[in-house]
Order: C-alpha cells, then structure tokens, then sequence
C-alpha cells in the first residue's frame, strides 16, 4: 500500500465497477457486487487487493497470490487460483494501469496564486490556475484554464502553456507553445538557444535562433532535459510522446507522435523520429537523420543515418539487433580461439 | 520569418550595407542600393530576402529559389539564379550568421533590479545591470557592468561574473570566477564540489576540493551543464569556447580556446583538452588525459589515451575514424561468410 | 594555496597533532613539534606544507619537492628527501583527505531562516537549521536538526530532511525520505514521476507511481541529477554512497551501501546494485538486472544482464577488461592484416 503521506487513495469499488472502468471481463460474473480496496503486487496482495499477471515469468507468483482478484489474459485465466476473481483482458498491463488510476487518482489542482510569484502585469491567466512560490510569470505569456505551475518555475516572455498542464519545479520555459493537458517536469529547460553557429578559430559566429518549440498535448517531459528552440523553424514534440529524464533535444527536432525516448537520450539538430519511435536509454541520433515510424532501438545505440519504418536496431553504428548479436558471437569465438592457440603455445 | 513574439526584427538595409557588415562583394555592383528586409531558408526566401548556398546537396533548392540575394562561395556564383543577387565570401555560412544578426541583433539589456531579488548588502553590482525575479546574489560576488542575472539564478559567495555576461534563469554560479561576455544557459550548476575522495569500505573520506571554475571571455555554456570546481587548482574553460547543453565537465579539467563540445559530453577529472578541440555528442574522454589542439572525435566515441593534436577519433576505445570504418566493414563482412556457410549446412 | 575568497583556512598544527589525526606515525618521532600551515602538491609545497606520495608515477615530485612532511607508505619512506618530514600510514591518499580536512574543515552552518523562504504553516523544522533565500518548504515536510536548505532549493510536500543533511541550491525534492549527513548538489531532482506506462498508440496509459524515494545516510548526490521515485514500492540509494554529476536514477532503482556512480551513469528501472559497486562515467545498467557486491564497470559499458560479485567489465555488452582489450586487439590484427592485402594487390 502506497504511503499515506503521500498519496491519496479513493474506493473502496465493486468488482463489476473496476471492469467497466478497465474494459475488462469479470469472472464469476456473480461476484461481481465483491469489494476492492487497493491495488498491489501478486506478492503482497490479499483478500481485497487487485493485481495482474501478463509474464509467464511470474507464474508461481500468480500460484501463490492471496489476491482477490487478477487481471490476466484469457488464455491465462486458468492459472488464476480458486478464489480470486479473474479481469480478462487482452492488455493485461494497460487494464491494470487503468485500476491503479481509479484507486490513486491524480491530485486536482487547487486554484490559488501565490503572493511571492511573480506575475507579468500583461502576462494571461485563465482560471482555475494554480501558480505557487516564487514562480515568474513573464511578459505576455498565457496560462490556459487548470494549469499549474509549481514553485520556482518560469514562464518565459511570450510563451504560451495550454489548459491543464502542469509546469514543474524549477521548470524553464521560453520560446515555446505547450499544449494541454502536458507534464514537465523539475529542472528541466525549454526553449535555450540552439548549438547553431560558424566554426572560426578567430571567434565562432553565431547564427541567431529565430525558432520556437512546439510541444503538442498530452507530452510527458522528465526531469533535467534541454529542449532547444528552432535555429528557422521550430522544434516540434508531437502528441502524446513520452520522454523520461537528462533527454537533450537538438534545434529544428521533430519528433512525432506517441514516441517513447529513454532516459539519457540524445537528438542531434535537425534530426526527424517519425511516430511510435521508442529509443532506449542513452541512445544517440545524428543529425540530419531521419528515423521511420515504429523504430526501436537498444540502450546506447548510436545512429546517424536514416532508418527504415519498423527496424530495431542496436549498436553503434545501429545495426538489426540480431546482427549486433551475431557480430558478438563472432568476435567472443575468435577470441575463444585465440585463447586456445595461446594455450597450446 | 521569425515570431513576432519572441523575436524582434530591425532593418530594412541595402545589399551594400549587408556585403560591407558580412565581409562579402555584392554582385552585380550597380544594384547595390537593393533593399532586403529579412534573411530565410532558399526554400522559403522572397524577393526582399536574403538566403546562403554552400553545401551542393542543395543545389536544386538554390535553382529554384526566389530569394532577392543568395551568399555564395565566388565558385558557386554561376548556380544562384538570374536575378537574384550574388553575395560573394569564401565563408558563406559564417557571412550568413553575420547577416541575420544585423537582423535580429540581441536584445539589449533593461537595466532594474528587481525587488524580489535577494543581494547580500556587500555584494558589488555594477551599472546598467539587470538582476531579475527571485535571483540571489550572495555575500561579496561581484557582478560587473552590463551582465544580466535572470530569474531565480544564484551567484553564490565571492564569485565575480565580467561585464556582459548573461546568467541563465535557474542557474547556480559557486567557487567561480566568470569573463566577459559569457552566456550561461538555464539550469546549468558550476562550482559544484569535485568527486574527489579515498574509497574506503569504512565510508569514504573526502579530499576538500579547494579549487575553483574560471571561465574565460565570450564563452557559452548550454542548459543542464554541471561543471565541478578543481581539487587544488582550477577547472578552466578557455575563451571562446561553446559547450551543448547535459555537458558534465569534471574538477580540474582545462578546456583550451575555441572549442567545441556538443550535447551529452562527458569530461572526466584533470584531462586536458588543447584549443579548438570539437567533440561530437556523448563522447568521454578519460581522466588524466591530454587532447590536442584541433583534435576532433565523433559522436559517442570514448577516449582515455593522450591524443595528438589533429587527430579524428572514433569509436570506443577511439581510433583514427578510417580505422574505425574498416573494422566495421571487417566485422560486416565476417557476419556475411558466416551467414553464407550457415544457409549451406 | 585555496583563494580565500572562497575557502577559510585553520591551523597551524603541529607534526603530532597532524599524526594522530590522520592515523599515520611521523618521523623523526622527535621532530612532533614542527609546525605546518597548509597542505598541498609536492611540486607547490614549502617547508610548512604537507603533502603526500602514492603513485611511483611522481617519484621525480617527491625527489624534488620542498614540502616540510610527505605523507607516504612505509616502504616508499626511503623516497622522501631528507629534511622533510615522514608520515607514515598504508593508505596515504586517505590520511592525507584526512589532513586536507583539518585545514579546510566544512563551513559550519550558521542557522537562519531568510524572509524570503516560503514556508508551510504545518511544515517541522528542527533546531540549528539555516534555509535560503527562495527556498520552499512545503505542507508536512520535516526538516530535521542542523540541515541547511539553500537558496531556490524545493522541499515537497510530506518529505523527511534527515539531521545535518544540505540541499543545494535549485535541488527539488518530492516524495522522499532522506537520511542524515547527506549532501544534495544544486539542480538536482528527487522523486520525480517514474517512467512507467502501458504502451497504447490510441495513447500510453500512465501507471501511478506510488513509491517513494529513500535515501540513506552520508549520501552524496552530484548536480543535476535524477532520480524518480519507486512504482510500487521505493527506490533506494544506501548509506555511504557517491553519486557525481548528471546521473539517472529510475525508479524502484535499489542501491546498496558505499558504491561511486561515475558522471553520466544511468540506471535502468527496477535495477539493483549490490554494495561497493564502482561504476565508471556513461555506463548504463539495463532494467531488471543485478550487479553484484564489488563489481567495476569501466566507463561507457553497458550491461543489460546480471554481473556476479567482484567481477571487473568493460563495453557494450560488457565483458570482462581482459577479454575487451583481447577482442580489440583481434580488431587491429584482422584490419592490419587487411590493409596488408590491400597493399600488396
């Protein structure tokens, strides 16, 4: 069970209530009136917690849960003990997601304005914002409806954060238009200048970055990124991608829909990931480059040429993961060699 | 064209006016008095727009535009089309950079102190200074002339920060002595203690890092850098230099003039990098190690060795970047035969 | 000698006092009363300084140098040049810190609390505390004896500062318990959203986070740092442990006690690493694996698999050192030998 101190839990809910919210199928549909408290692991469930099952990995776990319920795939509705209800669904994962959402909802922004923030007298706010300690709200900016901008953020000059989304602590943000519904989150920088300028060993040039960025709704933005703003041009976010912490940016970026960037990533200036992209932690993609939707590719992979819809690739250069695997298994054999001969020597 | 909101154009200005401040020849001569009023993209350039060809993949671009001026390398004058005006250098890129600032020059500096600020009484600021929202300016820091503290930055104890120099919103300043001239991006810390200490399974025991940062002039520092201050001695980033933004720079490394190091790099305790050093994104280099002048090394690639001065480097551990292809096509071509013999047996 | 701008400096001490301090025996035993003002390196020191010889590597320095004393181990005793005084331990490099200590010992805190600072009504702060400028301090947190909350620094809602803990200035801190003696450097977050989501192209559906982030004591924690807080259960980081600059945490990440994190480390989500553990700068450690008690990893490896204790790897994927270097060098013979080849057709 979550820890009080820090987050609220709601319910209890009845069986039949949790599968309509988590479009799932309820089993035995005669119990459906069974109450629910909580939400938790196969481990430590009991009688009126919810759990789920999806990896096969897991399965004398689910042998042994004292769960009063679990969420599992059809095909996998046998291995749920005698006594626990079963939640059949074909995404197990996500259905579960759903029910912890129902126990532990998002916190509701309580509307207020702090005194120690500071607020441009030209800036636009909408209502139901919450603005706390020593925010600063530049000129010209707008806040839309239910925003929340939390201590230490700020705003920057003309920006625009659109209605429900929450700006974190010691966020900054400028040059940018935000759209709803988005989380940033602490420490995390918006809008910097882009690396754009003439190399000259008498004094590099810089090339001003007339750009904006351009986050779509829905975005998830972890803690400590760097988003550059467009040298000409902006540098987009598309909707509903997710990106996790320490991710830098490049100026003139776009980056699609419903991608998932790892923590530690890398997008060099000008680099293009199409929709769906998911890259692992501390990947890098070169500039100029551009990645096809779908593509995945392994922690620590380094790209910088274009790639194909749908590949999924690892290494450095990027290669289809199971060539990176073959050339491994080539060079541990010739090692293995090598070691023999030494012996025999 | 840039947004009005965030950026703010002057001019218009004749091509004579441009070719004198870009350090180009204008062509043809007699229509020097020609007005332009913006700089763009080839793509995007009308007729009062000036626009710069220098890399020949984009060839048909410049066939095809209608920008009113086109700078261009004297060989390269034949491609820009009739009509358009001619704008000859032997650095178009760098004359270009130069073209848009006349455009778009940096905002000057609104001398205020803001009342929420928090300045130690014997702090020294200078004049025309801007110290915004929520900035702390510690005991006995120095701000010179013309620099521009922006909101919620730090400037911690004794640190003294040259005329000019921009301290990013959010940024925290320690242990450190600053030129002229300087921007440093949101959310960058410098100053922040060495990660010096004996190991010891007991607890290790800190060795006090009694060094400092000093900065030298004209240098940029991205967003979410960390730069630590020396052991005994101090860190040194030489003028001139450009650093990406999530730069980690360790205590006592000396970073010469010119250089350049992009997003993500990682600079490991007391190496050394000569000047004009340019190091692509991810890369680390080793503690303890001397990189020479002009030596550049591609993205993610990982050294620990001294380097010789003009070297490029590739690849972990870092190899000439011709060797660095030639073991990839080895490997290629191993993983092939083995392919082939596999679909034979 | 450290600028006194930033650093204050005690003493003198007497050859004795020094000794027994530092766990070391000095010779000539009769010379204990000798006075010593300072520390530092063997080629800046004088005949008041103390320094200290570890690596052969500066057996020239130590022939040549001017300091009064030389910390050393027993058997390189010989090596110091007569005249200077002898400090003999096995562990040099520690009882020197130990030294250095004396002489620069930690700013002691001076408690205050600054108008500026936004703190909750129901927030509990202890005795002796001193909290910044610009600091919050949210409802319900407690911030126990000694601690010292610097400027812009967040403390949320709920959270435990432990006794003689420091939070650097812009350092956020949310649903976290931290231990006492610790050291938290500027821009780093705490207990931010894990990255945790059912993939859904229709749009990723959050799975709440509901852990927490524990820290132990005597942890020290670089700059701009990550690290976010625990799914289901918390994140852990161990007494003694050492994390630099820019490092990744994920969530339910557990820690063991007295490891060193290199900059740019990052931890996959749900990772353990046992105690002791070394890793260099870049390495990556894949989710769901364990590293086990005293494992090194040299920078820029990366490992997605278990590592059994002791075990000393290098690469991606990692393999022991020794079969890394032996792999490289199979690299440079196959592509000499190529290059061979070539020549001769």
């Amino acid at each position: 069970m979550a820890d009080p101190r820090f987050f609220h839990k709601v319910g209890p809910f009845t069986a039949g209530r949790i599968a309509e919210a988590i479009e799932a199928t309820v089993e035995p549909a005669d119990q459906a009136d069974r109450i629910f408290s909580d939400t938790g692991t196969l481990e430590a469930a009991g009688a009126h917690v919810l759990s789920f099952f999806e990896n096969v990995k897991y399965k004398d776990a689910l042998a042994k849960t004292k769960a009063g319920g679990v969420v599992v795939r059809p095909d996998h509705a046998d291995r749920v003990p005698a006594g626990a209800m079963r939640f059949l669904t074909p995404l197990p994962y996500r259905s579960f997601a759903l029910a912890v959402q129902m126990f532990y909802p998002d916190a509701t922004v309580e509307p207020a304005v702090d005194d120690s923030a500071w607020i441009a007298e030209d800036a636009i706010i909408g209502t139901g914002v919450r603005i706390e300690a020593g925010a600063v709200i530049e000129e010209q900016a707008e806040i839309a409806d239910g925003c929340w901008i939390q201590s230490n953020a700020v705003v920057g000059r003309g920006c625009r954060v659109g209605a429900g989304t929450r700006i974190g602590r010691g966020v900054v943000v400028t040059y940018a238009l935000i759209g709803e519904r988005c989380r940033i989150y602490a420490g995390t920088t918006i809008g910097t200048r882009g690396f754009g300028f003439a190399m000259d060993r008498r004094g590099h040039i810089d090339l001003p970055q007339l750009g904006r960025v351009v986050i779509g709704d829905d975005v998830e933005i972890g803690a400590n990124c760097s988003i550059d703003r467009g040298m000409s041009g902006d540098t987009e976010v598309g909707n509903g991608t997710r990106i996790d912490n320490l991710v830098h940016i490049g100026h003139n970026v776009r980056i699609g829909k419903g991608c998932v960037l790892c923590a530690q990533v890398g997008i060099a200036g000008s680099a293009v990931l199409e929709d769906f992209v998911v890259l692992g932690g501390q990947v890098g993609i070169g500039p100029h480059s551009r990645v096809g939707t779908g593509v995945q590719m392994a922690a620590k992979s380094g790209s910088w040429r274009d790639v194909e819809a749908g590949a999924k690739l690892c290494g450095v250069p990027a290669v289809p993961i199971r060539e990176f695997h073959r050339r491994n298994v080539i060079l541990e054999r010739l090692s293995r060699d090598r070691n023999a001969r030494d012996d025999q020597s």
